[in-house]
């Protein structure tokens, strides 16, 4: 099936791997049966508090002791993920929810770790966390996977530009081939090649399984533009491995044109009671703000529209030994708000490039894996799960500022937790 | 003196603060002693060998000791800073440079800790950062300082709409007065209107100290517009302590037509030889590659030039207890080389939105503050000298990005650091 | 009064120019007389019918024998606004209206001359125009005047870019005067510079009395930039009259910041059964689909939230003689439509970047001269007007846009007028 | 061939249409004879300076009387083209060229019928036209054609909107089917999903022959919707048959990824004596001023790098019926200049939303219909070829502006030009 639609085609495929849609859908349907448990906010903290919360989480020894008492380490540990050591940096973990998350590959309620040193942050996600969770959680849907190295290739004449193109396309079987030389888990789904001038950018596209695929992608890359190099009758005078097109480490529009890592949507549906006794507000002002913010973000000339993603996003990508730098480009997306006729509020978040792993990058690091295992996400055959916990978890942040703002509290809200800090 | 003209004015008055221009001038020139040490790169960590790079660099036993030895803590550190706690999460820090920045407010060689789980990273700011040095050091000046909360105001009309911003302009030294009475630090600088229709986006734009300085922000818009609510003669139908505009954690093309906290720019001339010598490259290639590179930015829609600025100053942000997901705003700017006449390469970076800051925040927790205290920069008076050393540090980032990418080491880098993690 | 609130103090002075706030808000009010006539639409067309129309719109004689029974001309008459002439170019004219606008500087029920060569245009817009008209028309406020050049000058260092912008600030004065002997109508009202490394962007801005102004800052900025190089003793190597930061003839994001010629915005409240009878649908099913299509534009990567504002500014451009090239950069802004609580539909239309003259330029021209007429807008003092009268126009395009869309009628209007072409 | 590089093989295929890639790529070559005829440049207009051009330039007189001495016409010609017409419009027309293209559909020395009533336009996109056909021709290729409509389905949620996606994929063929009985041009080629939530914006791609096919996607769309809702079992609550995702009538990043209309790209290498002589600077001058202006564009938050394509494409779209309107989408793109070691200079320009028609608009009507005979681009297949001259006179004008800005000859071009304008 050619074109865009066969991409579209094959992910449906991948993701359904053999279920049926109805099997699908109705995985995807809110769960009224009570959460697994109930977690008040606690802003004192203490050892003592933290282990109650596990208590109730009931989450094993072992993860607590690795993140609460967790023995001295050598930085040897870390051989691999750094260069130059000279010691470690420590973040203060909270934990919001449980979140229920009823997804096509994350399903239950999972408790959110957030690394951040910000106040408020984890008391505003925990209280959109909660809320979520009331209303028989969100559903979370992969609507798209890939990964891109986009190489350039200079030629001497847009013609041979243009004939390169022609040559390339027509060769993407032996491409894939030599994909697989270099890595088990990516395969190559896609070249896309943008022609400016006498340049040619080409996106290769691949699946990376579930590790977050950044190195995987160009190791794969490079092997294949050494084949080409080596191989294609048009010549470039130049050529180099990245562009500067993939969108890898910053905003970029074009995400919402493909897929940047994992394309993600989550959405809930809330009764005006739920809103009322959990946010302090009502659907229509929630809406009303939204409108607001939406033009706010506009005006701006920021890439979509969304709140403050970026908060959330770091905070679990920190937590779950992500890179925490692909913040740049994974906090972009749609945050959409509406009251709907029967009272209640629609909400959903639409993210096209989360960029996750559950292997690889810093997932098996001490206390990243504990945070995964806490999560039950770690290891193979876990990173759309983790992909649909993100889309969650920024909904329920989502949920929590817009709240905030509608109702006036958001100032109310940083100046009493921010206030219990010791004087430094 | 009226208009952004004043503003300029303004602000270079501040950091001048009093010298002429003929030292500040000075102060900024290349300085070509030797550097304060030489830190080779090293693959292979061990606590033994940090402690030899703490010695080499000359910091004290009391930073080394909290950020290699540090005593098992009590999470009640970290009350104010976060909720829910259960646990920290470690993360490893590497060393960069010693990097020269001859800056006007930041003078000297840092030794730059960074924070990540990303293979390859400090190697590659480490070689930027060297080479840097090796020229004598880059410039850096904080260009514009300014913080601002966006509230909206919601009107019947358009009409009202405009009533309200000359009311409110008029107004502006009473609202001054009345942030004073929520900070000590900030002051309000300027407001900017924008009207949509009938609603009236309104940017109260601050300085805020040695603090990054967004909850300053928030407590002071608060106050003014309780006062506005309580004193215009024409009232909004609804208002909103922050609209979106504001740029808060998200890549915004507004901020190159102002500011996000600082914006900062530094630049360096590097010699043929030092680009040969430490790059493996020609500033002629270098200066190919970033052409090829903006285009390919460009094409994808993103904001600004860069390659990936986010890397570095995520890194950084983590280790001096930054908040992180201001990654998301500030990971964005202007990076450019030029192949100079006389053979040597020009090399500039240009952020608008540097979000730091030297109080408050996670500043003052034991790791941040051990690395901020490495640095020579923890406490008051020391932001806009952090600002410096960001800027100062991308451009180092840059420089070893783009040499790699252009003389075709990228991949091989890449495979040879991440190939010496231990099995998981 | 200094910083942006300043110039926003000084344009409120300029554009009441005596007259207190409540006389100008007075002018902004909906007038529910009967409008001055009523047109039907026609789409069989005829001189005929076009003297008809005349009639009804009490259109002098001497404007319908230009548009209608021209003479044959010479060439010569264009001379000074074209080249190597080799004819004329014939477009049809349409008239929608009379559009009623309340405007602080239009005042009263305006005919719309559209030039066009496309089916269902002036159907359309006329629709929307006699809706607001039925409604008491439409508000329209010019909200910021600003046109400018942005010369680019180059340095050895960031250092002199610095000093280079701190003695240009504190030499504004200076400038201004030089400005004055280039041009009577402009003048120099800000100077914001950018430094991006050891480039500095300044935007040198004016306002222009009642023409576009382009060549008129050109000359003017000429002027200033001669001065410099010969008087500033910080030296750039190169300087250049434009940088290309000045956003002409392109959209850009910079302008939702400051002004591109006028900003303007339109608005207008409609009751529920003047949507119903004018519109065919209802205020909720307009707002609903303003959503779907304010998230489509984002998706997309536009510059602003918009329906098709290129379509009748283009036709109104063209037939008043401005540069039809600057719908490149006039067609952006933002379009809100809310269903309000008491039912009615709350529209309006913002547009950062009108440029119109009502002198210079095309606008004496025999055919573009009549339309200006027609409206009553020829000449001196008329520019902010027909500015007002552009938003007017364009908020009644988007109503009539987005009720086709909303309704399910958008393809039928287009197949039924376009079938009425003569087979070619 | 599954996924976007099917899409770019078949592309390839339709345009080489049968002849092999040496052919092609033959046709694309610089071409050293003389110039059909020398057209200096006049600024004293007249009806015998028209005549004597005509003469020149071997056009008929059956051409030339149509622009010139143009009989009196009746309304009624123009019926399908307007409504509530009132008369006729006249602008100048100017000629530029002969323009040499060596494109893969147009091959020639073309004149160029600019309509604008802006003094030194007209000039300065000769000076470029003459430039390149000194250098033997620019090559012209088209890179992409597509023209899309873009529905949205609202759904109760993301579920039943990625059931819907699915569904449609999967009856692409049922569509084409349907598309085919709207339109015997018209061919649908792909369909490309965004879900947004619980929407989903659906964009059905289409070739549409030699017209410029706005019109024709809509009523193939509204078929494609009409069965949809007809036979799809996932219900919408809602669609809408434009979603505003298509890029119709705006500048978008979108249109990078893919294309709008037809995707473009011209290029030239001007040997170094030509730049002297003809534009009065070098190479080096040329790229160095480009680099400022690519930042000064960056900077600004254009989408895309270049000049001025929106005054060359608003003059040429004008003079040939084509929907003017569409500049505000068509005026973007990528211009890139380069020295090249050899001292000449490489300039392209590649524009990704190219919106002609060489059949239906506007193209019958009289003058529009003379102009394209003159060009020989009247009728069927011959839109391709227009594209391409569009392509090459961008790349005049960009030559002509940024020659007179590194030179140092822009605002004294713009005095003189105008000047010579009689006193209105």
């Amino acid at each position: 099936m050619s074109g865009k639609r066969g991409l579209t085609h094959n992910h449906a495929n991948r993701i359904l791997d053999g279920s049926s849609m109805e099997e699908a859908a109705a995985r995807l349907l809110p769960d009224l049966s009570a959460p697994s448990c109930e977690l008040p906010s606690w802003g004192k903290i203490s050892n003592e508090r933290a282990y109650k919360a596990f208590g109730k989480l009931n989450i094993s020894r072992e993860i607590s002791n690795v993140l609460l008492d967790g023995e001295k380490e050598d930085l040897t540990t870390y051989q691999g993920n750094i260069e130059n050591a000279i010691g470690l940096l420590k973040m203060p973990l909270g934990v919001a929810g449980p979140l229920r998350i009823n997804g096509l590959s994350a399903k239950g309620d999972f408790p959110i770790p957030l690394a951040t040193t910000e106040a408020a942050l984890v008391a505003s996600y925990h209280r959109g966390c909660r809320t979520i969770t009331a209303a028989g959680g969100c559903s979370a849907i992969v609507l798209n996977e890939s990964i891109s190295r986009a190489p350039a290739f200079i030629f001497e004449s847009s013609t041979d530009a243009c004939r390169f193109v022609v040559w390339a396309v027509d060769h993407f079987e032996s491409f894939q081939k030599i994909a697989t030389t270099t890595t088990a888990h990516g395969k190559l789904i896609d070249l896309g090649c943008t022609v400016e001038g006498n340049h040619v950018y080409a996106n290769f596209e691949y699946t990376t399984g579930d590790a977050s695929g950044q190195n995987m992608v160009t190791l794969a890359t490079q092997a294949i533009c050494d084949e080409i190099i080596a191989t294609c009758p048009v010549k470039p005078t130049r050529h180099y491995i990245e562009s500067n097109l993939s969108g890898d480490k910053k905003a970029s529009s074009r995400a919402f044109s493909s897929a940047r890592g994992k394309k993600v949507t989550a959405e809930v549906k809330l009764p005006q009671e739920i809103v009322r006794k959990f946010l302090q507000t009502t659907p229509r002002d929630m809406e009303d703000y939204w409108k607001i913010s939406a033009i706010g973000g506009v005006l701006s000339g920021t890439i979509g529209i969304q709140g403050h993603f970026a908060n959330g996003l770091t905070a679990l990508y920190l937590a779950t030994g992500q890179d925490a730098a692909c913040v740049a480009e994974s906090a972009t997306g749609i945050t959409r708000f509406e009251a709907l006729e029967d009272g209640s509020l629609y909400a959903s978040v639409t993210l096209p490039g989360i960029m996750v792993g559950t292997v690889g990058g810093g997932t098996s690091l001490p206390t990243q894996q504990a945070c995964l295992k806490m999560m039950g996400l770690a290891g193979n055959g876990k990173s759309r799960a983790l992909a649909e916990v993100c889309a969650g978890l920024l909904l329920a942040g989502e949920l929590s500022i817009i709240a905030a703002l509608s109702a006036g509290h958001f100032s109310r809200a940083h100046r009493k937790l921010a206030r219990t800090r010791k004087p430094s």
